[in-house]
């Protein structure tokens, strides 16, 4: 009987297929000799998205081809088994996950099943606001700002339909704002909507947009948003959110019929039901990032809170999910093979965020970047991403040059 | 005093740069000299549209831009004028046009201002359906199909947004249905829905689709698009339209958030306002396309009834208001020179109904043709009518081969 059990592989399951899952199943598929454990990774869709580029689909200024990857296309199906599953259930003491159809029992668990928007409760917000959160969720936003054009030209004295708010200015604020920047001059104009009409708001919280970002870059990114069109109205929380538009905290309310909202973003709720102690539905992991008194079970990417050195979290980014990716596949290969762990160190490499097609702000170490130049680094690390996750064949599908 | 009224010009005003007004326009601009008349043509819109190849851009198998032409590149500006603005109102006795901006004069007056979506009072028809006539309401339909999808993603228990409705099966509501048979699948494909969850109903009160038209060819068209997915049901008023459906005259419902109605039409309401004597909002005219007792009035288009030798109307299509607008030309330089009037006679070339991109059919005479040799007739024709408004270089620019 304990001769059967031995000769058992250990079982590994990816729970989600976002930046951290899938880095850790590549890298374990790389790392793992064939007959060493048995992988499997879990997605609700059968492709990963590139999230930190669905602000163009959602604009309607890319295809949302360009964001997805198929996942069969980058797996080694002899080595990782995938399953196209929604999960409904962490069982950590069983060591079992339920999923729509069937259940999976693991030895290993990495959960990578990436964030939901938090609206910090805000009235109306969860009902009438859209997310740039997937690549469904990027579609009906595309679809939706069409769609508002098409019916302004049959109640031209509905000017709401032609008002876009954008819910929080941190990265993916910003990023997505200066799209449609670009994207509403090209819609007025195969709809014969006069430009003058339309009002694109960005809303934020926090007395300054990107907050934590270097002062003269932010202020460089709200000149060129703002000489786009972009009206930003800072250090005003929205107060409720509703079928026809927004009241700020000041009072003032904007009629419109389209809310983005990117204001915030909390961990799967999954994590909570699994009994693990949650900080906005987030796991506080150990140095190897494994819940705490769950040795076997991981937590990477949107899920996950990593303390600085200053105590303070980093901020969830597709950057430190792709590296908890790489560390968690490390240390499951350790286990295995009964070496030792090592911790997990984030290193920064940087960080862009765009501006539209042409122009981006960046800081890389000391150096601030922007223009251009920094458009050209955002291009190339998305290039590294493919590299990284499909190889030459991968980069020569999916990069844009 | 006499002698500044005779050396005035008469004054020509079209309303509408439908097919009827565009076409009287352009054969006013061939036909008259410099300085035999002062021509104004008024249109909603600084573009006259195909409206017979509006199934196309309403289901999204073309560029909208493809049924648009600018009308300052077909008309001569030194022969006439052109005014963008809305009729508000005609005054037959003032001999005065009420525009949105300003008031025009007339000695003698076109009416071509197209039709109305006619709903024969079925009960929430207006409110909810969606209607082919003009570039803007098939943008509208477009872009709320496309919508329909990525909702439905977002609800994926709500297949109501996967089921549309065309209610009425004659010309436009086939041509439409075919489009949509066609886009159906690719919209299905682009947003990862399954094809066999989503329904295509074309409904129609008349017992049989395309009333009136060959029974071979009726028979068909009625396979072709079976065969693609389109269900008929026949001899079956729509009883009612509602926000998330439709009722039917037997009671049975059909769950949907897409009604198309195609099923009837009716002159344009300022003629009656006008005072004239009409029949759903249409002029029987006299026998040179004049309002009775409005020796200077003339009607074409979808605003005028002309019977056959049968003492029956003429069903309201783009040939008989291209003729009209041929003869109403040539009696309105007649009526100036002092010569004598020409009676109207519409000579029917035939008829085509497109099955979508690559099959038709279509009668020519006594000749039935049906598949790919009946939609090269329909593009034959299409480049035909652009020879005439525009000439070659029209052709060259809009035609699709």
């Amino acid at each position: 009987m304990d001769g059967i059990i031995m000769n058992r592989l250990p079982r590994i399951v990816i729970l989600g297929a976002g930046y951290g899952g899938i880095v850790t199943a590549i890298r374990l598929q790389k790392e793992l000799n064939y007959n060493e454990a048995d992988v499997t990774l879990v997605n609700k869709h059968d492709y990963h998205y590139i999230t930190t580029n669905l602000h163009m689909p959602a604009a309607g200024t890319d295809d949302p081809k360009n964001a997805r990857i198929n996942i069969l296309n980058i797996i080694d199906e002899f080595k990782i088994v995938f399953v196209k599953a929604t999960v409904k259930e962490i069982r950590p003491h069983e060591r079992k996950i339920v999923l729509d159809e069937g259940v999976l029992s693991y030895d290993y668990l990495v959960i990578g099943l990436g964030g939901e928007p938090e609206t910090f409760g805000i009235p109306g917000m969860k009902e009438y606001a859209m997310h740039i959160r997937s690549l469904n969720s990027v579609n009906l936003i595309r679809e939706h700002i069409e769609y508002q054009f098409a019916k302004f030209k049959q109640e031209p004295y509905r000017r709401e339909y032609l008002t876009f708010v954008v819910g929080g200015a941190g990265f993916t604020g910003i990023e997505f704002v200066a799209e449609l920047a670009e994207r509403i001059p090209k819609l007025c104009k195969q709809f014969d909507v006069d430009p003058s009409w339309t009002k694109i708001y960005s809303i934020e919280a926090a007395p300054s947009i990107l907050p934590g970002f270097d002062q003269e870059l932010v202020e460089y990114a709200r000149k060129t948003l703002e000489d786009n069109g972009v009206e930003f109205i800072v250090g005003t929380p929205i107060k409720e959110c509703y079928q026809d538009g927004v009241v700020l905290a000041t009072g003032e309310e904007i009629k419109t019929t389209t809310v983005v909202w990117t204001g915030g973003i909390r961990g799967n709720s999954l994590l909570e039901k699994a009994g693990f102690d949650v900080v906005r539905g987030r796991v506080q992991v150990d140095p190897y990032l494994r819940v705490p008194g769950h040795d076997n079970i991981y937590v990477v990417g949107d899920c996950s809170i990593v303390m600085n050195a200053e105590g303070k979290p980093y901020p969830p980014t597709a950057q430190i999910a792709m590296q908890q990716g790489i560390s968690v596949a490390h240390n499951l290969v350790a286990t295995i093979r009964n070496e030792g762990l090592r911790e997990f160190k984030f290193e920064s490499k940087g960080t862009v965020a765009s501006l539209g097609k042409r122009n981006a702000i960046a800081i890389v170490g000391n150096r601030k970047l922007k223009g251009y130049k920094a458009s050209l680094l955002k291009k190339l690390i998305d290039i590294r991403y493919l590299y990284m996750i499909g190889g030459i064949p991968l980069v020569i599908r999916k990069a844009r040059f």
